[in-house]
């Protein structure tokens, strides 16, 4: 792992870092914002999974995470979307599928089978080396994310609740399966079969019996996605008929960008702190 | 003055606009985050000057300050840095003159008069059109600013301390005429004639007996631009040859980013609030 910035920021340090990657075969970039701790303490953590487009930068600039982090002891992982680099098959006309859109999934398909393996990444690689180089209690991890990101969280913890005790994500894409984005990019990563979609849907996830009993979801009104690829409605309906509790807020004018997700990232790394510290 | 984006973010307003500027002749666009506030209420409002090379997006999407103006009930208003456009005349290959980087002065040699009147642009006319459109309580009006934009904000309250009821800054350029960001400015704006570099310079003001009774400055111990260009202790000498109180902060560790100035962005918010408010 080297070392790429290191800034002292609200107390503690922001940090990214990159190495190569055994799960991705490309060299991937990633940050890290540890809070100020005695010499020796360990911290929980909160995984953050940015959306289509995104790198680790976008949340670690305009997320203002880093005030509630300092606040509770909280670290904040925020890895990248998808592998990069000239070797990595890419889709450059599509915002929505190839680099920038790894769907945090393990892409069973050529030519992206290869490379975009961001599941294994962030629940298999990326843990090691964060316990191996961050002061950060492995025992004591939650998850949020944004949007593709949101997707990739709630799907995350409801596949391994034991791993997170808490999830929460900011205008997630909740079925993707049903929605234009995952009905793209599903087929081309997964192959047709729908079966092998629905450990990548959190509606369908809670629909075979996955459960987690501390999920937090903000969405805004005015997200021109909502309609037509955020569809919040089908979460509180999985939940609903699956008695499973969840709060699913919708926030009155706010839209998709980093506008809304500062607005209400403190409430949510409080949230997480609450249930990594209970 | 046209919208050019707004955003509901911490419950209030975050806007970008542009107008065609009579000072600058050019297009300019301003950044104002207006907080959630009663019907017909004017509030009190906090300019934020920025660095070079910096636009009115870098503390939109990096200053942390809608939270504490949400809090505090405090317009923020961010201009752009320098007139822009092709007709402008720039340095292209220098990052710290001409273009993003017009020093909050009126230029007053060839080619740079035409269009490089950011003094006139922050003094006279963005505040006519902020009054116009805007809930801003024009009777209370604080300052601030980062780098070259610190030292926009410290001489301009310098020099009219009835209009700016505080001044503050992050990291500023304190004596600009003493170092060589400066050197090379003025000279090329103002002409070789250092006497009117005098009122561009904090410093200069303060020996030629500028006063002002609410001066707060952090700047970071481990900021790389310190020892050649901000030159903090300066500004702290001058003050107390001048027997004006000033609080001067060394922050250990931080350096020029916008990691420092968001770390203390809701202390600056909130100390210019309170005196916005008396």
């Amino acid at each position: 792992m080297e070392t790429v910035a290191e800034n002292r920021s609200h107390g503690g340090m922001q940090g990214v870092y990159g190495h190569a990657s055994r799960e991705t075969g490309t060299d991937m970039t990633f940050a890290v914002f540890v809070p100020e701790h005695a010499p020796g303490e360990k911290l929980p953590m909160l995984w953050y999974l940015s959306g289509l487009t995104c790198t680790h930068a976008n949340v670690m600039e305009k997320g203002e995470y880093r005030a509630a982090c300092a606040e509770h002891g909280v670290i904040l992982v925020a890895p990248d979307t998808s592998p990069r680099g000239d070797d990595v098959p890419d889709a450059a006309e599509e915002y929505d599928f190839g680099k920038g859109a790894g769907f945090y999934l393990d892409a069973t398909r050529e030519p992206w089978s290869k490379h975009y393996r961001m599941r294994s990444y962030i629940e298999a690689e990326l843990p090691d080396l964060i316990a191996e180089h961050f002061p950060a209690d492995m025992e004591r991890q939650s998850i949020t994310g944004h949007s593709m990101g949101g997707h990739g969280a709630l799907t995350a913890a409801l596949r391994d609740p034991a791993r997170f005790r808490s999830v929460s994500a900011f205008s997630p894409i909740v079925a993707p399966s049903l929605v234009p984005w995952g009905q793209k990019a599903f087929p081309r990563y997964l192959g047709e079969d729908r079966d092998k979609w629905r450990e990548h849907d959190a509606v369908a996830l809670i629909e075979d019996g996955a459960r987690h009993d501390h999920i937090l979801v903000d969405q805004g009104t005015a997200d021109i996605f909502l309609g037509e690829q955020l569809k919040a409605h089908l979460l509180a309906e999985a939940c609903e008929a699956a008695g499973m509790p969840a709060t699913i807020q919708m926030q009155e004018g706010y839209d998709h960008s980093y506008f809304f997700v500062s607005t209400f990232m403190a409430e949510h790394v409080a949230w997480h702190a609450e249930r990594l510290k209970a």
